[in-house]
């Protein structure tokens, strides 16, 4: 998407690139590439959960930060935030399809990292 | 990986976990999706590139930023440095094998948020 034919392509202005500042994509990609914020994305790709079983799976996350990442995701359209109708009323979180497809690249990045460690 | 036999299986203690605060693979991963060390490192699946040309490819970043994120990257195996033996003398840096595959999975995130984006 970086490249593009200056003949026939589109102009330079309508190329989204994760490297320009201004670029939404960039915004996006900044988001997802926190520390927080992609440990919590891998951490749905186990299905609906709870927030306080996101706030265990990540170990050392705060719940200010948790919460923050959370609504930064949905605001980016990664996650669905959902209150669940019982009584008492409970609050799970789930990926989007794009959150699926964006927290799978995490999780092929987290296991190259993983099979390399020596433990 | 994070998945064993408890029968047959290592012990938990010697599973890489990148959610486990402790783990050598969290704190690689940490490093790895920090804004900046993440688009440095997209930057340089471009290949061999040069100190000045890397700031100028990652809008936004300071030099100082950029410094201290190739240190890390460096000293997590991620890149190398390389001074090139000329007068005056130049700085280089590339990707290891294990930089290129974990930046080949930053790169297949970024390309579906700029597929996604709408401009």
């Amino acid at each position: 998407m970086t490249r593009h034919d200056p003949a026939t392509g589109p102009s330079p202005a309508l190329v989204a690139d994760v490297f320009a500042r201004d670029c939404a994509s960039r915004a996006v990609f900044d988001d997802v590439t926190s520390k927080w914020a992609s440990l919590a994305l891998l951490a749905l790709l186990d299905g609906r959960t709870r927030f306080n079983a996101l706030r265990r799976r990540v170990d050392g996350i705060s719940e200010k930060m948790l919460s923050q990442n959370l609504r930064t995701l949905e605001r980016d359209g990664l996650l669905v935030r959902d209150v669940v109708d019982v009584i008492p009323a409970r609050v799970e979180y789930e990926l989007t399809p794009l959150g699926r497809e964006v927290a799978g690249h995490l999780r092929a990045l987290a296991d190259v990292l993983e099979s390399t460690v020596n433990r």
